[in-house]
């Protein structure tokens, strides 16, 4: 890669333009999902699937019994009083229960050992063909009878504009402590959506992550671009036992529905970014987020 | 039955008592949910499927060119000046877009055909055990994107305290005119809790109809009776093409959770009651709904 860099600031030149005032039409993403170079414990046929479809799934990543010795970590945190007052904890403000907790791989040993863990992160290093290191972590609650879902969105999309990140080398693993039904709100994708980048209208607010980590408005994607992609791909969706796990593409479109069923849902998510993909200054955004929601140093994780 | 007669508010006992001020137990219903008698399309293990679960599904009801053809009326009466500004069409306020049209078999000749069609008419006739009037049509309209969904209730619940609804000897029948997957905020039912009746707390006010048609805010369930009819029945979707239908009991609890895919929905919506279970006055209104919502007059449907 050739990093000419753009002297206003000081950051290479911007390949996924976004946020512009004037919508830009969606692109082909140059760089591949799959880097290859390095082996793991994932398949050929499974790192294909992964190549073409921008996701893979691992059905029983955890046992049972770690199942619930997460969970268990789950509820403390939730009901430390401490974790709730933290910057790094989100509450939701109509019911005042905890939705999100963040950087959870520095403040929770278990959450630390597992992002570790060769089931875990050697599958991301696989994906990226390099060292990684922990761009973000968090643990997800979302109740039963009024979850809210999130819209669609490309997490790469918010990285670059508001984290600086260069490409979408990075990808998320979402390890799921509840069973996902089809009706309770788990993750949506379009299959295939990563190879396209879709740019977005709107500049981005000051401190647009508080806001934008219990809704979303600015880096929402057309409902033409949505609808082009779905068309194209369809629509695929998470589902699973407790234990289950979700690899993704940092530039796959997802979203969620709510949840009105008597099921919650909780899941440990880590964002894995490649050591080669350091963060930058903000392409689209006046600051950088906290290090809190987007890891500025870029230590590569190891045991 | 034997119909004693309340004085005060001339209507039988109130078997079904909701809206109280202190909440109530969930009981069993007395009544049958196939009625028998009668013959009818409906085969003995599909009926007695119905029996058990409280709804049955019969895939390809309609026809590809039916479904068109009913597809190009939806859109008709849609656009049409005259229907959004009468009062039997519900617009969502957000959008200023067509959520419901209420009356449908009175205005639109397709449609009062299509409730006297021996698919869907002898089929309610069957489970009823007797000749039926409709209760209340409808056709809807879920928009793809910011489609809303609806919180878990019983019909029956509804139309018995507001509409004076005796019994719970009626049966809606949904026909999908677009595709349902799990994801576009189809139907959700909790299978075989139309054998429980669950009684709901609190007053309902004045016109609540107005607010309720768009959110249900009176009339719904406990989340404890809910989590114990989701623990013993689990959650079905009602999923398939365009054509298909549900039949399913007025006293089956069911749900809908929000569409963000761009794929939406429309259905027509026919409710039969049975003549032998004619409206009297509501058992927990102040005043019953407007007719175009709840029929008051029990004509026999002929074709």
């Amino acid at each position: 890669m050739t990093l000419t860099t753009d002297t206003r600031h000081t950051r290479p030149v911007d390949r996924y333009p976004t946020r512009t005032a004037e919508p830009l039409a969606p692109f082909a993403r140059t760089e591949p999902t799959v880097w290859g170079g390095r082996t793991g414990p994932i398949d050929p046929a499974t790192l294909a699937a992964h190549d073409t479809h921008g996701y893979s799934r691992y059905d029983s990543l955890l046992s049972p019994a770690e199942v619930a010795t997460f969970r268990a970590e789950l509820d403390r945190l939730a009901t430390d009083d401490a974790v709730r007052a933290d910057e790094r904890t989100v509450v939701e403000r109509s019911s005042a229960e905890v939705r999100s907790i963040f950087e959870v791989h520095r403040t929770s040993e278990l959450i630390a050992e597992l992002v570790r863990d060769p089931r875990v992160l050697d599958r991301a290093r696989q994906v990226l063909g390099s060292e990684v290191s922990v761009h973000q972590s968090r643990v997800n609650y979302m109740p039963g009878f009024h979850g809210k879902g999130f819209y669609w969105h490309s997490d790469f999309e918010t990285w670059h504009a508001e984290d600086g990140m260069p490409s979408p080398r990075a990808v998320s693993m979402s390890i799921a402590l509840t069973d996902n039904y089809p009706f309770n709100g788990g993750l949506m994708v379009l299959p295939g959506s990563q190879r396209t980048f879709v740019p977005c209208v709107g500049e981005t607010p000051a401190e647009h992550y508080k806001a934008s980590l219990t809704e979303q408005e600015i880096g929402v994607p057309s409902r033409a671009a949505l609808s082009r992609l779905a068309a194209e791909h369809g629509v695929d969706q998470f589902t699973g036992t407790a234990g289950s796990a979700l690899l993704f593409d940092s530039n796959l479109m997802h979203g969620s529905g709510n949840n009105i069923t008597p099921f919650p849902r909780s899941n440990i998510f880590v964002v894995f970014n490649s050591v080669e993909n350091a963060l930058v200054e903000p392409y689209a955004a006046a600051a950088p987020r906290p290090g809190f929601i987007a890891a500025r140093s870029a230590e590569p994780l190891a045991r």
